[in-house]
């Protein structure tokens, strides 16, 4: 079975984000009433797995892995069955 | 009113996505079972505005004029009022 899998990688609160900083600087510059921002990333990952469990399981250890910093980001993900 | 409001920036279908096809060939030495492998960028912002249509018109602004590249970027984006 297929998967789609949105996985959102953001700093944890607390670690520096410069390039939120700077499009927060940016945005002022151009005059929008902008109070904060934060900038994360999105992997959008199509993979095998043999239930929802298993492609929970998996991308759970991608994020450990390979994808997220233990020690300053968070992840979180949702999983959708492709037909 | 404040605002909340979550950008998504990602890039046009046919444009290279050269960070999510070198995550996609990492997760292959891993073994992992992955296809496709997309990389798009979010920005968090909290927005002074008027009205929901007001920030909708402003968040619309912001992302044509600062965040997304017209020519390979696509963009969408919600909104949530802050209590």
């Amino acid at each position: 079975m297929e998967y789609q899998v949105e996985v959102e990688v953001s700093l944890k609160p607390g670690y520096s984000d410069p390039e939120g900083e700077t499009t927060r600087k940016a945005l002022i510059e151009l005059k929008y009433p902008v109070n904060a921002v934060n900038v994360s990333k999105v992997y959008n990952i199509r993979l095998e797995a043999a239930s929802p469990e298993d492609a929970g399981r998996k991308v759970d250890e991608i994020c450990r892995r390979l994808l997220a910093n233990p020690v300053k980001d968070n992840y979180k993900f949702k999983l959708e069955e492709l037909k």
